[in-house]
């Protein structure tokens, strides 16, 4: 298998994980996103929407959006199971997830702050903007999971709320949000970050990293 | 089961479409969002992010997140199923929807919107930003099932695809997209709106539709 990522987004991060946590080896292909190589023309013959991670399995075929990829390799290679087996729980998981993945993450992606700047908002309003959306995720993430002993986001193994939770908390961090208001998150990041899957797959850990 | 929901929500609406096909009947409650009635403390309580759509179960059991009650809907429901059987299709499917429910939607979601003009951007700029971000999550769409015969977004039947999809186009229409330039979703859009589970969802049949 081949990843297209980048060491730094958290999409890609994501996927790192789950590959790890399966046991998955892949090529890491790299495309710098601020140097808009994800905008190289053979890059986006792959992937239209010019955006990272693309999974591309041994037969060549295509994956894209992380969530999708992850749920792809859980239903391919369901060891160890990254979703609980109740309908109910699963649902749960997965609305940490998207809460994350869909509310959180995608307002503010490069893409997003790079527009903002292009619309004439001083970088102190675009990290700002950043800090907001990364505060307004994380906080109802910390209520999602209030009740749950843990130590991970749901039980005592990591599931794909796990494997959003911790880039974004990286993402936050650099945005200057003050994390320690989370401290049911932070439980569960120091839970993840003891396993070598997640520890292996950090930024700093990866080759293109800077 | 009672949905939490908002007549022009496009999360709101893929959940009506998924109960109607499935044949499931559900008490709508409205949170009327440009009121802020989603800020209500009893609403709250329920969904602390404060967003819709919500789903109740039965035993009174909480659902978040479109895609996750969606999900949820089609394991404990199966018939008509939402998602193919295999597994590399579900991923096409799933990312499809997830370009739309992740790059696309929150992206251009009345709170975004909201934000925007609170930090000084004019109403033509707003109006632009909404129309930018719907251009660029349908021209990825269309590209994504470029190769499929439909007439659904993926064969003859449909996914949750379809049920992010048609939501998005009238939200398109609504920031002046032209979506003319989107052939083949028009297509599946078509195919879908000949289906009284489609019909019956529009925001403009809403009890709360003004």
């Amino acid at each position: 298998m081949k990843l297209h990522g980048y060491f730094r987004s958290s999409a890609s991060y994501r996927v790192r994980i789950a590959l790890n946590l399966k046991g998955l080896s892949a090529e890491h292909l790299t495309h710098h996103l601020r140097k808009g190589e994800q905008r190289d023309p053979a890059y986006l013959a792959i992937k239209p929407q010019g955006l990272v991670p693309t999974l591309q399995d041994d037969r060549g075929t295509i994956l894209t959006q992380s969530l999708a990829i992850i749920e792809w390799l859980d239903e391919v290679y369901p060891e160890p199971p990254l979703l609980p087996k109740d309908p109910l729980r699963r649902a749960h998981v997965r609305a940490f997830a998207q809460v994350l993945a869909c509310d959180t993450h995608p307002v503010q992606n490069l893409k997003v702050l790079s527009r903002l700047r292009e619309l004439g908002l001083p970088e102190e309003q675009v990290t700002g903007w950043a800090a907001w959306v990364n505060r307004e995720g994380l906080s109802a993430c910390e209520t999602l999971i209030a009740g749950e002993a843990g130590p991970f986001c749901f039980g005592t193994q990591p599931t794909i709320a796990d494997l959003c939770l911790v880039p974004q908390l990286a993402n936050a961090r650099r945005f200057g949000v003050d994390v320690t208001a989370f401290p049911r998150l932070l439980k569960a990041e120091a839970a993840a970050k003891d396993l070598k899957a997640f520890a292996d797959a950090a930024p700093e850990r990866q080759g293109d990293a800077e």
